[in-house]
């Protein structure tokens, strides 16, 4: 199966160990399938007073191109124990769109840290944002980068092959997510998102 | 589609708000579905000297009556910010069983409290729980009934209309949900399930 | 007991009910006390590459606020389940500093949303994230402000006597955690953070 | 300052790793403290129509042990990424007594784990349950012991040094903490516990 896949990373900093790991995820995909990454920073922090006259350029961009894609992959860095500001502030515009461009769609994430967790604490929370949203994060198998320091060489290339292993299994069992729950985005939308009966 | 389901709940109490939320859930299956209730308190604690010597019967009885299922429906009571004893007990004892019971197998959450939130904290630590375990819940909708003591009446029934379109929501968006995973019940159970790479 | 606190919603939108619950706080103050606002939109998204060239003058004015301050509230708004970027944005920040303003520093939280959970899982989340930097969120009693809408009037002020009294409640409580962990601030910056044993 | 300490594992097994931390711990007191260890399994599952005739005399003497004592070490395993039943148990029968046996307790937490995380998951969910029940956990040092099976030797004695010097400076962090928060312990269980205005 040929997917067309969106990536991003939170992570500006140019020798980003996120932005090497979504790299990987780019070098090892299956023949045919394409990751198109993108950037968080130009979206500004969500503002209501803002978003009465209309949605942020790179906001509306983003949208456009999940709408285009079968899949995001994210590459998340930990910063305090939870998610990084860029990426949540891109999630709370795109659930502000009528057409909720998250909703239904299938997410894998992965995660690399200097430290030996490897991001066990924000891949938890991210996952529970995308949930309420309706995104359809796959459940395994789950990537922790711990040390990712040493698994990446100068040019940015990892050197350790049990990472790139245990990318490749994760790529297998997205790309069958992504066929799984493929009737799933369309009829998703149309539920109601939450039943709180006070 | 008819499914067979089964239902569970932490509560062991007669007359416990969310053993009539179960109830609910199996009064208002689709045509042709049944569901079948277990109880957890006969599963004696986890203990790994225990486990040396075999699973109890009532664990491995659960294993089997989930074997024979399409989905797990489960009415969670919310205990401190969390889940209750018996619930977590019996996850873990089939978390250790070779055919992993829970891997792949489709669940459906609801909760009921007296309390306006409904178990607002309870369902993502369930949620995060049940991902653990490589189970597929349903990411929407989520029902929550607050103030739940006004909306059974003595016997048992729910009285609340609302409550009732909520749960037949769920329950639509649950059959659709066991149909689109049905692949990956087992192909699930072949994948490594977490990858840290220290 | 006269304290100086700080305070801050992440809310930009001018009739934020968020910002009314902030104001709120600030009028019931106990006489002597004082509470200086500050805003999180001047701070931009961290960067470690901008890092490296020094830290933005709106992240260090804050820093300096708190310094001179005995402790922190928040007002904050729930955005998909967790907490809105700014806030998280202005924590990361803070955290890159030697001195760790936030370190040891006593914080209160409250939350207000028109649905009825009143930021059930925000909390939750925020109280993590604080912990991670060595803050000292107050536990009791928590303040959940659900249907707020319909608790602050035109201008801005409470109208419901419930939500009064409990953030009274709150900040009694908030008087004597600051009183009881004043000898912390100091001692709590000596600690090593974390001791992870790979 | 001399404490006395209660110390709990959730952990049956003889040869816990869990087991071998507590212990560590109660070796590593300060000169005049000292830890009294308890079991967990002799508390029934709470169950409301039993508690209807009284409590279990297993939790009632817990009760009676955190009375007299001015802190609680928990060596907490992680089970499925969560907390094992028979702690949670534990804590939801105390939670039901009057005279509320964890509010304004000082709690410090410690982990071990085969695996490298060494129980970051838990350890969160843990500290959420103990804010639920007004205990006041220790915020920092944590302490995670990954790859703890090559810590302990045999006959459960650790030798790693590393872990040693963490432990000391948790039980310096844990001695202080208690110190400062000893007024709170009555004040704060006359406080109310939450305040969600619908």
């Amino acid at each position: 199966m040929a997917c067309r896949l969106a990536g991003t990373t939170n992570s500006f900093r140019k020798d980003s160990l996120n932005r090497m790991s979504l790299q990987l995820v780019g070098d090892r995909l299956p023949e045919g399938s394409v990751m198109e990454p993108f950037d968080l920073k130009d979206i500004p922090f969500f503002d209501a007073d803002y978003e009465a006259h209309g949605f942020p350029a790179a906001a509306r961009a983003l949208a456009e191109l999940l709408a285009r894609c079968d899949g995001l992959v994210i590459a998340c860095p930990e910063y305090n124990h939870s998610m990084p500001a860029a990426l949540k502030n891109a999630i709370d515009w795109l659930s502000r769109m009528k057409e909720e461009p998250l909703r239904g769609l299938p997410v894998m994430i992965l995660s690399a840290t200097k430290g030996i967790l490897g991001g066990a604490r924000v891949q938890y929370e991210l996952r529970r944002v995308l949930d309420s949203v309706g995104a359809l994060p796959l459940v395994r198998p789950e990537v922790f980068i711990g040390m990712a320091d040493r698994k990446f060489d100068d040019s940015g290339l990892c050197i350790d092959p049990q990472t790139c292993r245990f990318v490749d299994a994760q790529l297998v069992a997205f790309m069958r997510w992504i066929e799984s729950t493929r009737s799933m985005r369309q009829s998703c939308a149309r539920l109601p998102s939450r039943a709180v009966t006070g």
